[in-house]
């Protein structure tokens, strides 16, 4: 039987607080390969110059809540057997790796490439896009969270590409945190210690992906979604990043390091060793792009 | 009477021998405001994995001469009062700007925003867009020159934003050029003296922007066409470029300094200062965009 696949295009921005990120996903979606699944766009508040309110320690809660409940309604109207997701800032991949989930029968594997793990509210950083992979482990924001029917298996779950700080960046979060006695990155090796989630650094991987094999193999993987955050790269290779905007360097959070072909060999491997049903690319943020778009917005031949 | 304006989407990349410039000519128009200018497509012979051959002293000369006449017969079949050009490499300015000058009775002015002149064939470097504002004033390639039924006078155009080359980029642009006795910049200075064509620097602009007033006035332009190579930025600022490649340093000529806002004052001065009739944006290079889509084209879940 045919397997049928979706994709969605959800430009949502409130979980990272910036509205460039609906601009990131629209772009994502024209880049991608034409083919014959049907794109779906899920519906999104657009920025309209109102600055989120912080309800209840997130930003734009009751937004990203409706719009998780419109994605999770979109897909029960296709009910697929594989999903697609443009994003968007990280927490719009809750919906469909919780729906794929459901539908694998609380057997789906989950590799979450990425630059952070995505698995804590920040003390200090009140955006939602820090939490969608504690919400899939029942665990992350209890509004969020009971979202999820089936919580992912954490033996089912593997972070790859995770940053190490450098020593500069080390330096300038410590500094940043340092009244609240605790820094993401302590408040995400608490969390993945007392889960157990493998990882794998993209240091490691460079030398080999053996380890991701292992899991798969060791975990009886046969259905895998593959969380894809751009911001593992390397920004200094690809730099259509929120850690790469030209006009204002970032310094709060480590920088990814992942070399764009080392990742690619991650995807196809993955697509090898055992069946992909899910695939969300997120945190596009072309500046390049942005900057241009902006400045033919103005040009007044191109607007009249 | 309502003017009427055709916008083109030429996405050549024979002038300068690299492929990339047809998706870059792509992203562009997408990236353009919508409104109800038609968007005509210039038949463009796809990149297909043949080399150009060098013919005469210009790469794909054979393709350019047939994809000048194609963008020429589109025009002429509209016959619009003014044009937008969404290229591609720099020498798909010259149909519609050759076009429009006889429209306006050969009085059209010229600005040309660029790091560099356009203006001659350099020796040792056989790619056609080094001569687009050359063959305008009637002079540049004669096989190209003769398609401008009238040259623009000299004295109607202003070249902005050139770029000097500084003491690094000049080490190695005279050590590439030793062996021919002459570099592009030296031909440059040749040409624009002995035309007597007025010009400013991105720094004297960033000072004031006076003296291209001053040019619209007392040459009595009414009517005014912009080009614009977005290789007249900053590629710190804005990196998709030719000399922006992260996976290549390009260091045969150099860089523009401008800085985006610069760019926009100038763009609305202009439409303030007189009619703008004609505006071409070329050699956009969006590297990141291209990564990214030729990811994404070997993802297998996305091809599937």
């Amino acid at each position: 039987m045919t397997q049928k696949t979706i994709r969605l295009l959800m430009p949502q921005w409130q979980g990272g607080n910036n509205p460039n990120y609906s601009f990131g996903a629209e772009l994502l979606a024209w880049l991608a390969p034409d083919n014959d699944q049907p794109l779906i766009h899920v519906p999104v508040q657009a920025y309209d110059g109102t600055p989120l309110h912080n309800e209840k320690g997130m930003y734009g809660r009751t937004q990203l809540l409706e719009q998780l409940e419109a994605a999770r309604h979109l897909i029960d109207a296709y009910k697929p057997d594989r999903i697609v997701m443009f994003g968007g800032d990280c927490l719009v991949e809750q919906a469909p790796f919780a729906y794929l989930n459901e539908r694998y029968d609380g057997e789906l594997g989950l590799i979450w490439i990425d630059a952070h793990s995505d698995l804590v509210r920040y003390i200090g950083y009140d955006n939602g896009h820090t939490l969608p992979l504690g919400n899939l482990l029942g665990e992350g924001d209890k509004e969020f969270a009971r979202h999820v029917k089936t919580p992912l298996k954490p033996e089912n779950v593997f972070i790859a590409g995770l940053a190490a700080p450098t020593e500069q960046e080390m330096e300038v979060i410590s500094g940043a945190f340092h009244s609240l006695g605790i820094t993401p990155e302590e408040q995400d090796t608490e969390m993945i210690q007392r889960l157990g989630i493998r990882t794998a650094g993209t240091q490691e991987l460079m030398n080999s992906t053996e380890s991701i094999k292992e899991w798969i193999k060791e975990s009886g993987i046969k259905h895998l979604a593959i969380h894809l955050d751009l911001d593992v790269l390397d920004p200094k290779a690809f730099r259509s990043l929120l850690f790469a905007n030209p006009e204002a360097p970032y310094n709060y959070s480590p920088a990814g390091t992942m070399p764009m072909p080392l990742l690619l060999h991650l995807m196809k491997e993955l697509s090898e060793a055992t069946e992909v049903v899910g695939l969300g690319i997120t945190e596009h943020m072309p500046w390049d792009s942005i900057n241009l778009k902006n400045l033919l917005g103005e040009i007044p031949i191109l607007n009249t």
